[in-house]
């Protein structure tokens, strides 16, 4: 088999067979195929597609191509979760606990922030002491002694994901349906969970633009997950605006508390909400849309939180603190009316460069910075009401007030902004 | 500026600036942008295509990106002559010593075979001491004293194009007009002549599948080189049987000879006339057809030629001997009629086999097997007939003398077939 004939054959339509996505992953993670015929193979994939036999093949040979972690060990139905990217997103932390309060095992990996997206891991490293590294003993001892873990991303899950993400994010591969389906539900699958809940964000803040290519991406991987017996529901979720209050990872930690104390905002405590009774109902267990909600906004699933983060080494004092940001500064009203945008990309940019996100993977972060915002879109403001405050290290310039400005837009119209767009399964 | 930008640009179906395409070729050239980034960019022009004047910048930038021949030092109209590649392609041999014959200083530059294809370098290393490296100095002052030198392609010119024909090659990127015409010229300009000629071959034994291609190739090459002051004219030419009657390298030198002492098939004789007449008319030269037929077959074409092969170091008596091949196989005709299929990329890639040409790049070839055809298309055939000569170093096994008839197709059908489908200018 020679990998230039691969690529040729994908690169006219071809399909390729079981044995060829074989010998290229594994020739690529061996070192055997060079960085550069799997970058023109990946560009011929993106142009070409592949068939779901295809994508289900190479997720397949991809999760072999590092460790798997089996949970049969841990009792009861494990669920997972994956969102493909959001600003502001931090339901992950608020979501395991509440699930994991219902007695649902949680083992969990996330991955950090790059570009305008946030990662779970950057926002619960921001508390003081929070280790999220551990041995795959320890997590799996963890998931047993208190139902829930929150690690980052073994380095020796899916090795293949690495190598090839890293190539795809500078060869301009990344929105390729076949190459995010594959990435995602390889990681999912090796990670060993038997039900898997994703979330498919959609609009300019996300990789996936409209609806219809969100709901192709999603039937896919809940089809990946189908063929590999774990089964998978897709939530394509809104992600034209930043999602809660807070963008930036100690503000993020923050409106999560809010949120779990009964204090957050009735449209994101709503989401959690629906999330968590289709991942309950996943994990066969019954439970009404009161309970849950009562377990939100009850302190159950913040109680679940506390022990999660004294498990992992984490500061309980320091988990309530403020944000240390040297400068709040208010963002006024100008105009009367209605919050009609707020885009999600701008404001990602916009926290990234206030140090709250890594433009490159080196970058260091910072915790304290970032963006709360006091109205969302649909809600009406009056001239000198304050719509955001800003947290920055240095004295906010006008230039960047003028920026911050530049973004929003209000309007007569009264938008109702709908989290949850559909649900595939 | 990113590279990925540029990737995702050309993805999207964009046109890169000249100040994009500079900073591509001289970041790939200076080792700057990685071969992956490149391979990347390779596939999505090979999907996208380019602009004539992108393509024109890529083939400026490449030129730029090595050495430059100013054969501005030579007296008269210097003529360069190319082709695309074919099977028992000897012209460069016979067509370059014909029109020196007229005066017209003909300083050229060829390459080594790959694949199916052969190379008149090689070709000419097939004779005893024949040097095809020469110093700049040297090859100029050749043309000056003989009037032709014809030497290998400097090291030292395009480097652009040496990586990135390297590149293309293993990542299916080879079959793409921006980047087949960019090469192409970027060469012929480079090495410095005033008037170029290219044979842009067609059908299954050239990189040109139709006609149509074929065309749009020829036209993309026709207007870059007007675009920089170099007059050129495209013949396009079949390739879809081998050309002339020998195949590898020794042999077809032979051939040369039979032609250039009027002893040849007289299908190439006229061809060979044909695109003298365009070289000549290119160079200013007027000589009519039976002046050129009579350099060609009365002696003068090759008194040039032995010329050359003198200069280059080449031995004389060598010249004229025959294979050395251990074995030679007549191939018998078993059925009357016709020839009508004798497919071009079947028997080059037969003769790869029999040693004459190499699969990769490190290959040694040998250079007395091959095939002499007695028989070509339109030629009629009895029983028993010798219809080749199979010449080769090993006893030919039952096996390949059944793959050989294989290729042969014998029916009542009698083809004309024509050897230049048409100029463009």
């Amino acid at each position: 088999m020679r990998t230039v004939d691969l690529i040729e054959k994908k690169r006219d339509g071809g399909e390729l067979t079981t044995e060829e996505i074989a010998y290229l992953i594994r020739g690529y993670v061996s070192g055997d195929i060079p960085d550069y015929q799997i970058s023109a193979l990946a560009m011929a994939i993106y142009y070409k597609g592949m068939s779901i036999r295809e994508i289900h093949d190479l997720t397949t040979e991809m999760v072999s191509s590092g460790n798997q972690y089996d949970l049969s060990c841990i009792e009861g139905v494990k669920v997972d979760k994956h969102s493909t990217g959001g600003v502001g997103d931090k339901v992950t932390i608020i979501l395991m606990p509440l699930v994991a309060s219902f007695g649902v095992p949680v083992a969990k990996m996330s991955g950090r922030g790059l570009g305008h997206t946030g990662g779970t891991i950057d926002k619960l490293e921001s508390i003081k002491g929070y280790q999220v590294e551990r041995t795959k003993e320890e997590f799996i001892q963890q998931v047993k002694d208190i139902g829930i873990s929150l690690i980052g991303q073994s380095e020796h899950l899916v090795k293949a994901d690495k190598l090839l993400y890293a190539l795809r994010d500078v060869t301009a591969t990344v929105d390729s349906i076949p190459l995010i389906a594959s990435s995602v539900m390889s990681k999912k699958i090796a990670a060993g969970a038997d039900k898997i809940l994703l979330d498919v964000t959609v609009g300019q803040g996300a990789f996936m633009k409209s609806l219809d290519e969100a709901e192709r991406l999603s039937e896919t991987m809940v089809s990946l997950g189908r063929e590999v017996g774990r089964e998978t529901i897709a939530v394509i979720t809104d992600m034209s605006q930043p999602l809660g209050r807070a963008i930036g990872n100690r503000l993020e930690i923050i409106e999560a508390i809010e949120i779990m104390q009964g204090k957050g905002r009735s449209d994101i405590t709503e989401f959690i909400c629906e999330l968590a009774e289709i991942l309950l109902s996943l994990a066969g267990v019954e439970a009404s849309s009161d309970e849950i909600r009562q377990h939100l906004v009850g302190g159950a699933a913040l109680s679940k939180f506390e022990e999660l983060i004294e498990a992992q080494g984490g500061d309980l004092n320091d988990l309530y603190r403020k944000s240390e940001a040297a400068h709040v500064t208010e963002v006024l009203a100008d105009e009367e009316g209605y919050i009609s945008e707020l885009p999600a990309l701008a404001f990602g940019k916009y926290a990234m460069k206030l140090g709250a996100g890594r433009a490159t993977k080196g970058d260091t972060l910072n915790y304290e910075t970032g963006i709360v915002f006091e109205k969302k879109v649909g809600d009406s403001v009056k001239v000198g009401e304050v719509i955001a405050n800003i947290y920055s290290d240095q004295a906010l310039t006008e230039e960047l007030m003028d920026e911050f400005k530049s973004y929003i837009t209000i309007s007569n119209e009264c938008k109702k902004p709908r989290e949850i767009l559909k649900i595939i399964s």
